[in-house]
């Protein structure tokens, strides 16, 4: 943070932030040995240019609560290695059957269906890998009782009782008779929901963060983590293609379950700033050291892919 | 361990040891919540009747240090769930297309080829959150630094350093020009020989093993692991279909890279007897506490599924 600037530097943050992410990703990968097939095509997703929502989602909640961001950098790392995976899983011809991802071919067009499951696999192991070896990979970590904490909030955000029970809800949706809001909501708590939430809970616990504060920030990350899905519907229907990287309308052809498609385009609008302020409103306690997370809420609010 | 025997009652000791393990394997996945799918897939392959190999070396390696194999059992459960979680993603159409898993439906036969790559992951995932959150499911379990301990084992063992990168060999190893008997090797150690290493080396980091207990384990299980993968190889060709629950000849059928394929179906036989001889006289150290283990040995060797 720009302590001398009265106003706070959003767009710098962000870059600086993701600089020092993709520095420690691209590290961690290297070490899995590039020559082989394996890392590349993991190395082919992590690398392609995500938002890097979710790291920085996990350092803004350690600088939140006054702590130093360098401890959430082990499960800001995992989280994004974990959600790539499940990106590359979500794309194979057997689920969504997407051949573009963030403007690049997906890990199963550009390698091969057999090497993208395997690619996921291996990410998602080494998420965990990370976590509990960490001095290979960083500098400076939390005690082990703390990263077993972290290991704990993601596996569970990431496994059954949320991405993937949100992703099987996703591919079911389709033979549901009654689909509606409450299902649709349901569906992406599990889905990216409880992964956002995961992401601000291991950056808060990673610093020793209080009970207070942890509260504050589930109920940010729990509004943010809505509001990042319901703009996510809004954009398949209105963005620009060239920018999000993959074609628009797709969930109308699909038949995907939407919140415009439930609710109307003006609605879901009206409702993701809704959300918004309400995460914004929730970090009160905060002060001054919640403007990064404030900013990532608007940031979300008007981004464009 | 029925001490007041004089001889060492294996089959008795190997179904006490299967019915805790399956108990808890059981409680575990109904605590997922056994109405949904994606639970029902998981336990469809986990509760197949494997022979649960892994688990009981976990346990056996506690006993050997002297320790409680209560205390092996949140690694051995995870570990069975890791092995579990590959044996579903192996056998996808886009791998080794397998129809058949002990004598049953593979996954996505029994639901689909989504629902199973979605089981996969979720077990893999949910062998970390037992081991981060043991409270939920065991009385017994290992202090914080030492749950890390073997997450990191296990994590090393299943993921791009080991089983995934085998898998990965495996994958590859028919293009491969001048396949010889120290690829097929190193394929073997990678894909099954680091899990079984990791089941032997987590049950004695559980019980707070001493180094040079350790390193005589990693003997035993290095060479028992791959005496295992050499009788799987003689079993795909010897083996009596109606007990293996899967189709003989199929190794080479698929041009599958071979032990008898290599050096011959005697001289594979001599191979697996040589490497359980290495395995049980590296357990003198134990003297009557490695019963177990050595009667895991010899029974991987006279295995006929």
């Amino acid at each position: 943070m720009d302590k001398e600037k009265n106003e706070f530097d959003f767009p710098l943050y962000l870059k600086k932030k993701r600089d020092i992410i993709n520095g420690y990703l691209e590290k961690i990968l290297f070490k899995c040995n590039m020559e082989k097939e394996l890392t590349q095509a993991m190395s082919h997703s992590v690398m392609a240019g995500g938002k890097r929502l979710r790291p920085v989602l996990s350092m803004a909640a350690a600088e939140a609560c006054s702590g130093d961001p360098a401890y959430a950098l082990p499960g800001a790392c995992a989280i994004e290695m974990i959600h790539t995976y499940s990106l590359i899983h979500d794309d194979l011809p057997a689920m969504d059957d997407d051949d573009l991802r963030r403007g690049k071919p997906t890990c199963h067009k550009q390698f091969s269906e057999a090497t993208a499951i395997l690619a996921g696999d291996g990410l998602l192991t080494h998420g965990f890998q990370i976590l509990s070896k960490p001095e290979l990979f960083f500098k400076t970590f939390p005690e082990k009782g703390v990263l077993l904490d972290i290991i704990a909030i993601i596996s569970d955000a990431a496994g059954v009782n949320g991405m993937v029970e949100g992703q099987m809800m996703d591919m079911q949706s389709e033979s549901i008779p009654d689909k509606n809001l409450e299902y649709l909501k349901t569906m992406h708590r599990m889905k990216t929901g409880k992964m956002i939430m995961a992401s601000v809970a291991a950056g808060a616990v990673s610093i020793g963060a209080g009970q207070k504060e942890q509260n504050a920030l589930m109920i940010y990350a729990e509004k943010t983590g809505l509001a990042f899905q319901v703009i996510d519907d809004i954009l398949n229907i209105e963005g620009d293609p060239e920018i999000m990287g993959k074609a628009k309308g797709s969930d109308a052809v699909n038949h995907k379950l939407t919140f415009p498609g439930l609710i109307g385009l003006e609605e879901s609008k009206q409702y993701a700033k809704k959300l918004v302020n309400e995460a914004v409103n929730s970090l009160e306690i905060f002060r001054k050291n919640a403007l990064p997370l404030r900013a990532i809420a608007q940031y979300i609010l008007k981004r464009q892919k």
